[in-house]
């Protein structure tokens, strides 16, 4: 069994800012029907193509009247006007409205040709086809005019923005049906290793299920990508170059876990530089150092680790961000702050900064960390530090410069109860 | 026209009360591969059906080998042991190991028989198909043991958890493929009214497009939910009937959007009792006094106002708890908390409670209110306020209790940018 050395190994901030800087947001977009864009990412500016409201309305239900009619109108010396009509809300009144006329409205209604405000039904008295009013209304009163709301031309929405429910309700009122927005960057999850069976297969001595296409796909949607995971492969390494290549045609980021060591087979060192430019291999980081990533193209290959913790971990720290860039989502997934730290934190390896994922309980951090293979080390985990390579040892009670995930944007994810609590002020 | 005067108006709380109360959590599940099941609520509690590992597996690179063999092992008086063999990960060593012997092992590799621990590359010297050791290995050093992550029936997901990157990997891990999950509620949204355009068509008189579809879509979607925006429907009472029981037939949750108040043409408050039974009519809060809510059997039946803010507003505060109990997600959808006020607050109706959207700047809380009948009164706001009924004004400085929204949770949705700057901690 032959084992190589890795080489020099990439501090964890430079393979984060290479990896940062070979992304290429995604530039693929489509259009989606206003009602179904909540959440997605708007690829262009929008101008409103209409002044709104197109017309002169009522924000009340009431009387349409001319101003001046009521100019006089006192407490105790009241005017009185003639009701010639009524506006539902969609209708026009179709005449011009006369001196001593009014009009009743309802809400939304267009404002008759003539009339200049509106008195509401509560404020005035009405009997027998006339209404009493004892104010002057001023002009314009309760009218919305063309353009009040949003002018033609105004800015509705901006190129990247994400689309609310308040900016998509906006597009709609200015009758706008559906909005280009960026696609969701497809995300091919390529596992392998002889060892791997697929989840749902019967149990075998020597293999384990792959479970790293779970963890990963999940934070794939959670950053707004499609996660495509593929069936394991075994350790062939035409059979992986083949994967390869198909995923780099047909997705935006291709993720490979396993394999990405430097034992012989380990093939992914020596396959991703005949399918791009290499830009790290091996991390000084644990758990994670078995990581190596490319660029091809505008696309960019990554080789994970394959045990499960190291996986994830790593798709925390340093994947999460290059998704969002390429997503075009703001931000990298997670907003640094500080806690306290409830228990000991170890760093175990020299020259090795360490990830500690962090959960918190009565306002203290403590590590989750009960080993690379297995998968519950993040267990409850919603923030993790990163320990300098060198400390060996963070007693509790230190303040610690920690990062907490940001709420998952998955379909219908939990936000987590930490930064929920965050909000707490 | 005609004008009815609402009935007694329902309290604030005692409509929310009312309308929880009714509302009965989702029933149905559906089956869905673990790594397409993010953010998903899981249907069943899960139990491993496996142990595990399913076999002893080594934790490391490095010999398998029998510990009392290496028991007088010492930094000057080494131990040798022979190489009968290698054991990649996926396989398993088929002999039984003999005393003075040793199998090289990789990561996640079979112990072979009679080995019970395995010493790591590094710490071994190797010539000759021989490997000298300096220390004595402890009985089950680097060893995990069958169940040693999970004993066989061990409880990895609990019925109503939401499935996070982490779950979703130990249900992978225990060879578990697909997990029952709770089906994402339907809802439908039925827009009324003769004014309505939708979005797209040419402006019109007397007519505005309808932006309801687009709000309510976007927080059913946030809350989990799957939204059916329909069509609008003129004021036409057997055709708003008739779309009501069919979505009855078929939705969880039925939002229909104008018509709710007390004129003539408004028919949903003579509707809805024909359907089911009514909750309430006129709530004493602005914006959104006219709305109503009927059960008809399993399902509900809302009547929310077309004023675009006072239907979103009543979204948030009223819909958006009901339609995450309706999904099975904790919590209301909202945080409370406390805000400093920047500005006046009026609460300009007595006898009504006033939601008050509010957004945040500074570290103080601004009202984004502009009118109920303009969305961008929602602009920025990420929380809101809800003053009780007969104040008039919270003046600038005052402490107030706020709602935080809880970050959307829509595909790719934004988290809110207070929500992250709370995780600030």
């Amino acid at each position: 069994m032959e084992m190589h050395a890795f080489g020099r190994l990439t501090a964890v901030e430079v393979a984060r800012r290479r990896l940062m800087g070979a992304v290429r947001p995604i530039e693929r977009t489509e259009e989606v029907p206003v009602d179904a864009a909540f959440g997605r990412v708007s690829a262009r500016t929008v101008l409103s193509p209409f002044p709104i409201p197109t017309f002169a309305r009522t924000t009340w239900d009431g009387y349409a009247l001319r101003s001046e009619d009521t100019r006089t109108a006192r407490r105790d010396r009241p005017v009185t006007l003639r009701i010639v009509g009524e506006v539902f809300a969609e209708q026009a009144y179709r005449r011009r409205l006369g001196p001593g006329e009014t009009v009743a409205i309802a809400t939304g209604g267009a404002i008759p040709r003539g009339a200049d405000a509106v008195e509401i039904f509560e404020e005035v008295e009405r009997d027998d086809g006339r209404i009493r009013l004892r104010r002057a209304v001023r002009p314009g009163e309760r009218i919305s005019t063309p353009g009040h709301d949003f002018a033609r031309g105004a800015r509705l929405v901006r190129e990247g923005e994400e689309l609310s429910a308040t900016a998509l309700g906006t597009l709609a009122a200015c009758g706008i049906a559906s909005v280009r927005v960026f696609a969701r960057p497809v995300v091919a999850i390529l596992p392998n290793g002889n060892e791997l069976l697929p989840p749902g297969a019967s149990p075998k001595e020597g293999r384990i299920f792959e479970s790293n296409n779970a963890t990963i796909a999940a934070v794939v949607t959670s950053a707004g990508g499609i996660a495509r995971p593929e069936p394991p492969l075994p350790d062939d390494p035409d059979r992986i170059e083949r994967a390869l290549r198909r995923a780099l045609r047909t997705a935006d980021l291709v993720l490979a876990t396993g394999g990405s060591s430097v034992g012989e087979r380990d093939h992914l060192p020596r396959l991703l530089p005949k399918v791009g430019d290499l830009l790290f291999h091996g991390i000084a980081v644990r758990a994670g150092k078995p990581t190596l990533a490319a660029r091809a193209g505008r696309r960019i290959v990554l080789g994970l680790p394959g045990h499960p913790t190291s996986c994830l971990v790593n798709m925390y720290w340093l994947v999460l961000p290059a998704l969002r860039r390429l997503a075009r989502r703001p931000g990298p997934g997670w907003t640094p702050g500080w806690a306290v730290l409830g228990s000991d934190a170890v760093a175990p390896t020299p020259g090795l900064a360490t990830v500690v994922p962090l959960r918190f309980e009565g306002g203290r951090a403590y590590s989750t960390f009960r080993g690379s293979s297995v998968i519950t080390s993040l267990s409850g985990a919603t923030a993790f530090a990163m320990l300098p390579p060198g400390r060996r040892i963070v007693r509790a009670g230190s303040r610690l410069r920690v990062f907490h995930l940001d709420p998952p944007l998955g379909p219908g994810g939990p936000a987590s109860p930490e930064t929920r609590a965050g909000a707490n002020r």
